[in-house]
């Protein structure tokens, strides 16, 4: 809880594709943003919920995927080497005397930033935790909800919980053969021999069940057996009605995220149903200083659409610069002829003819 | 000037990204457009200005130009059919009894619209003319200022006129292999014996000038010599300051393009500095039922920038629908999961897992 205060120019609050254009945009201001996100990657919404689904709406793209959008927006920010805070929420934010805000995350990085712009969309992408009393005492030691490092779970008794595809992803890359930090065993836990997945995914699964290194236990979870501070088993019941224990060193927890607006509402900033009220000129709030984009925004003719979170970025990178270099005069610059942003973006100025 | 009054729900004034994403977005909520513009082809700036130029700051585009972008909007619009009128200017826009807009082009196209959009950029790119007096009577006939049919200029005697891109490669497309409508002579005149082109076309021309199939003349149009309704020569005087005449049938002249508001400065419309005042809401301008959107209008927080004028065709489509189907509810749809958008996208429902 001790890492140093961030001071920043600008925090954005959402790595989603309206996060990250905001990033692009302060950029071509040449201003450096840190982006904050409680997924462990950045995508937000097009990752989480559809990133092989097609979308077809991105002007000028086609056809693209929630995958492939993403990909190409952390290739147009790369020039400006945003600094991205991951797995973590936004958890506190104050105004400071000095009209600056002071945020903490959750995992306690703190910033005292001149402008926040929160692209937050429906709200922080939280895993669904695991409803059983105690369970958050092993959180982090034994109790995990995203892929911890591979080889902290090498030589251990591994339980995966859940019947999706990241349960099921995760159940295949501790069983990789070019895994060196095996697991002394891999058990798949799920209420029923069922799977919400992928197809080849599931053939996968169900390949390594059949060569006996996946042992799958259809069952619930009742509750947990410790011994001081240590998970030790899993109470099941399974689909006869019987209870067991499932011993375990270390669980892996995958039913879903579900999105959790979060303390954003404890801000003081103007909201209407869940949204934030922006005007259109620059997106800004109800505090001057704090900027909302995309889907978490509201304003006469919102659309929910990733194009129109584009647009607003581009403004509220403009309306924030009155705050971050309130002196400098701002100017509407090119991509295609100016020099400054070439010099910027890291390309070269083509010649003159 | 008797082609039939096509009957319209929308008419996009301008064949730029703007107006052609217009076009998307009207198709995503069943609403087929006609688009005019006074260039020959689509594109607009982006083809007339920076064709070959990159542009950075298409959101998710980490690299484009202004062909690529044009071609890439072009391929997602296809599925809505959108008519285009091209080589034409709205001359004329009145608003009839029943609401709906009478629209006249230069070619005498007539339109009767429910509603139009006005994407017309900084005004119709429109060739700059012949500054000689009686030049107008020969246009289309004998006096051109976009490439003709070929053959039209078989075994005649053409000058093109022009020092920059177009008129090089219009030279060199008259005297390629492969034209089999080759001119009986090909005269490029210019004021001097330097050109503004890309090195690679000005080496191409320099080259056929050398083998002596183009010939070059440097010098300045002074007069037009005529019999009847026929033009005969030019006169021309060179740098020497002497005088000569210089016979043909046929003229190209490619002196640039300049933007020109036209007659939009005539349709009663709010402006403040040739801009034409919108809400932001639904970019609708002073008089309903008409949007501007892209770089003509003015609000607020305006940038001049592609990716705004997207955000603005959007809200634009949907402020439309009042316009074009009272009686039908409207709602926002995603092309990724809603399967009306699929169809009218014509692509797969991908299937439910």
């Amino acid at each position: 809880m001790a890492a140093p205060v961030i001071e920043a120019d600008a925090v954005v609050i959402g790595a989603g594709p309206v996060g990250l254009f905001q990033v692009f945009q302060l950029g071509l201001l040449d201003v450096r943003a840190h982006v904050i996100d409680a997924l462990p990657y950045a995508g937000g919404q097009c990752i989480e919920l559809y990133a092989d689904k097609p979308i077809y709406d991105i002007p000028a793209v086609p056809v693209t995927t929630g995958r492939g959008l993403t990909e190409n927006l952390l290739q147009q920010i790369a020039p400006f080497g945003a600094q991205m805070h991951l797995a973590q929420q936004v958890a506190t934010l104050q105004q400071q005397d000095d009209g600056r805000f002071a945020l903490q995350t959750t995992r306690g990085q703190r910033f005292l930033a001149k402008t926040v712009f929160i692209a937050a969309g429906v709200g922080a992408f939280v895993p669904r935790s695991l409803a059983m009393e105690g369970a958050t005492a092993f959180e982090g030691r034994q109790l995990h909800y995203h892929m911890p490092a591979l080889d902290s779970l090498a030589k251990r008794h591994v339980v995966v919980h859940g019947g999706g595809d990241a349960a099921l992803e995760c159940v295949l890359q501790l069983l990789a053969p070019d895994n060196h930090h095996r697991p002394a065993s891999v058990t798949l836990l799920h209420r029923r021999d069922v799977f919400l997945a992928q197809a080849d995914t599931i053939a996968r699964v169900q390949a390594l069940r059949t060569s006996g290194v996946l042992r799958f236990v259809a069952a619930q979870i009742t509750g947990l057996q410790t011994q001081g501070d240590q998970l030790q088993a899993l109470d099941i019941l399974d689909p006869d009605g019987d209870t067991h224990a499932l011993p375990l060193d270390q669980l892996l927890v995958f039913l879903g995220v579900s999105p959790k607006l979060g303390p954003v509402a404890d801000w003081g900033l103007a909201m209407e149903r869940k949204q934030l009220e922006v005007n259109t000129e620059n997106f800004g709030t109800s505090v001057p200083g704090i900027f909302a984009v995309g889907d978490i925004n509201n304003y006469p003719g919102k659309k929910k659409l990733i194009l129109c979170g584009f647009h607003e970025a581009t403004l509220a990178a403009y309306g924030a610069m009155s705050f971050i270099s309130p002196e400098k005069k701002v100017m509407l610059q090119y991509t295609t002829t100016s020099p400054r942003l070439h010099a910027l973006l890291g390309v070269q100025t083509p010649e003159k003819k």
